[in-house]
């Protein structure tokens, strides 16, 4: 291994979960960490740990000039970024690149690249991973629009070029319907907009959120099956699986395969996660976008597939080629990942911060929490409100729901923190969760329907 | 599921393993405890709980009508016995019977059978499985005894039956040595305890202890496969592993199948092992004795196979078939189980009950401890003083013991209490069991000569 000392640009459960990869790597670790951090579980556990500003991540976890600096006071050779804060910042990877230290993950040329919504998609494309059809530029008169959105397939929405949020957004179902609207469509925004510009883009109207995790050394390309995330509030995401209970075989290994196009095709290094728009009434899917780094949804991978995401990419970025084959990838079992935040999902999501005043972990068979608490710890207010993630495995996709809601039935922080845990009870036992059918816009609505009225076994309001 | 509500007759961490099963099975829990258990974390986790005598456990958790008035009192309709008090009584298993209760585990009759050496020994050769060669009884004149023994093959161990604990044995490495020291043990023997009779039996050197996991419910048999337990010290063991390193494909099978065999011979009911003796030099293994309980090491199968023991013996229990194949249990990766005992290995293994100061759970991929602990516990004085168990899985053993000493290094309870973790720390860098060379008299001898120099990364002695 040519990394000897790892410093690790991030917080939270993230950067106790790098620890634990670099201490079986035989790596040292050195924890950078804000003031409002430094009695932080990352930094106890932690080989050495190093102060870099004051609790405003702007001025510490984001501060390039501080994490370099920490680097060379420690002698650290390596630098991992986590997910979040500078893991995606191609300026970040090319001033570690220039430092003469390795970054943990693909070079700022790769991240720059699949930065870029346009060059993202471009480069997909050209790797012949399908994107969401559309008329890829303005149409032109409205005959030739009805071809395109034919060619496209209905329903199709028409978008104003002028729109932006939402706004000039009309849904044609079919040639007739599109007839009818293109034109509305054209004066409407010309009225609204003052530019009667339009372009057309496939509607998929419930679509899932599903992504391949990849593994990448430079030369060989590995995908490790996919994650199901399509139950998300505000497009974050809080709870995921593996695998998809909506893949056939045969879209599994088109879209993985199309995944590991995708990342040979930019020569990838290390993990990578590449999303997709998933239309399960015609099981087509479509490349979103690529995220360059380790997500926080990456336990559930390591749990189906019985392997170490962290420690590969840190071996990687270390010179290494892969210690997997493709062949020795094979799903076992069902994992379902939930986020346990510190907000209160009774009352809007306000964030929870406060004392853990008592600690109980679940345990037991199947059972997996990664996170950042001990007894006492004063959660501060100044970070994303991710506590951990519970992380359960079972033979099957039905018990390891049952696991879930066992082992969120053990989690306690004590009366002073609340948390997410009553949200993901509650969708434990609605049909619909049960069933597997849902859709990225599957969860808002539920909330609004069901959260206020729901109750935990233990009688806590959700 | 015919089991409404299960009874607890156990404490500690199988208590709390088996209110876990039972609450993913839908089953409510009754937790019986000594009053010097009333704020254990399984009273704290069950359903209910029932106060059943003092601390003394031959007042409490051995005491049959206790347990079964409790039972009545609480409308349990079945009752787990756990390992060790009353789990292998068969007197037990039969009042429970009468009562119109539930066992959870074989009748009265098989466990009465499996206990008793010579009718298990019987049973085990009628099903074809080996037992330790020998004389079969005593021997008559030496010169028959010298085509006995060269029958059974060399080294023979020389025992007088009138000797024991290790008395009047001696071992003959071939035909020369026996010639000469049989007439000699049968003079000793006449002159120490006034009767020369002697019996022959097999010597193995280097045994290792394996045992085979199997289910039954009375119909089918299936094997778990195998674990290696030849880390012991008094008999006790400390270090459990699946699968061994030390089988050949070839070996396994034929292991696994005499342990099914043995189990179809006596209809069995649940979770039980069998023990072997097994000789690295030939490769032969050898019946020692049939549990017919679950074992405390039962999570390393776990692991391995993705599998849960306790729910399907609980199911078993409750009428249901198997809801296991033989085809569907695969061995994944390699796990790793250490006993953490509150004990100081340093000096002498002398019990340390106190309080858990404070607590860091080990986690991460790959890691689970089954415990009893929370922040503020007083250990008692009056039990056993296992605390938990440590299991590790990776992708390999080498990665499995790497990831033991990552997660010893987690664990934290406090400076009130000594455990065994900094033995397993050492154990877990030394190159015999590195290597997986080890048989069941390596640990003792080991102890002596390296425990009082060793000590942890942390500088603690061991």
């Amino acid at each position: 291994m040519t990394i000897k000392k790892l410093l690790i640009a991030n917080r939270g459960e993230i950067a106790v979960r790098i620890i634990r990869a670099a201490r079986e790597l035989g790596i040292r670790t050195v924890q950078v960490h804000s003031t409002a951090d430094a009695g932080s579980l990352a930094v106890q556990m932690a080989d050495e740990a190093v102060e870099i500003g004051p609790p405003s991540a702007a001025k510490s976890y984001l501060n390039i000039d501080a994490v370099l600096q920490a680097a060379r006071e420690s002698g650290a050779d390596a630098i991992h970024p986590g997910y979040g804060f500078l893991a995606e910042n191609a300026d970040f990877a090319d001033a570690v690149a220039a430092a003469g230290l390795i970054f943990v993950g693909p070079d700022g040329d790769t991240i720059r690249r699949m930065g870029d919504k346009t060059a993202a998609i471009a480069t997909a494309q050209a790797a012949g991973v399908p994107t969401i059809p559309g008329s890829g530029g303005l149409i032109g008169d409205l005959g030739e629009a009805a071809e395109i959105a034919a060619g496209i397939g209905f329903p199709v929405m028409i978008k104003a070029t002028a729109g932006g949020g939402g706004r000039g957004i009309r849904i044609a179902h079919d040639a007739a319907e599109f007839a009818a609207l293109a034109p509305q469509a054209e004066r409407e925004a010309k009225a609204a907009f003052g530019d009667g510009g339009l372009y057309l883009e496939k509607m998929i109207a419930k679509a899932r959120h599903i992504e391949v995790q990849i593994l990448g050394d430079g030369e060989t390309f590995l995908h490790c099956y996919e994650r199901e995330c399509s139950l998300q509030r505000q497009r974050q995401k809080v709870w995921e699986e593996a695998p998809s209970a909506a893949l056939s075989p045969h879209v599994r290994a088109d879209l993985c395969a199309s995944a590991v196009a995708l990342a040979a095709a930019v020569g990838y290094r290390g993990a990578g996660t590449v999303e997709y728009l998933y239309d399960d009434e015609t099981g087509a899917f479509f490349f979103i976008e690529m995220n360059t780094r380790i997500q926080v949804e990456h336990p559930v991978t390591e749990a189906v597939l019985g392997i170490d995401l962290l420690a590969e990419m840190i071996k990687v970025a270390g010179g290494e080629p892969l210690s997997l084959r493709q062949e020795d990838l094979v799903i076992r079992g069902h994992a379902i990942e939930v986020r346990i935040n510190a907000e209160d999902p009774a009352n809007g999501f306000m964030p929870s911060p406060g004392t853990v005043s008592e600690l109980h972990i679940p345990g037991g068979p199947g059972v997996r929490f990664d996170h950042m608490l001990f007894a006492g710890y004063q959660i501060p207010p100044f970070y994303d409100s991710l506590l951990g993630k519970l992380v359960v495995t079972a033979e099957t996709r039905e018990k390891a729901i049952i696991r879930l809601r066992r082992a969120l039935g053990e989690l306690s922080l004590g009366d002073q923190v609340k948390t997410t845990a009553p949200l993901f009870d509650a969708l434990a036992r609605d049909d619909d969760v049960l069933a597997g059918a849902f859709h990225t816009k599957w969860l808002e609505p539920w909330l609004e329907a069901n959260c206020h009225t729901l109750t935990r076994q233990d009688g806590e309001a959700c």
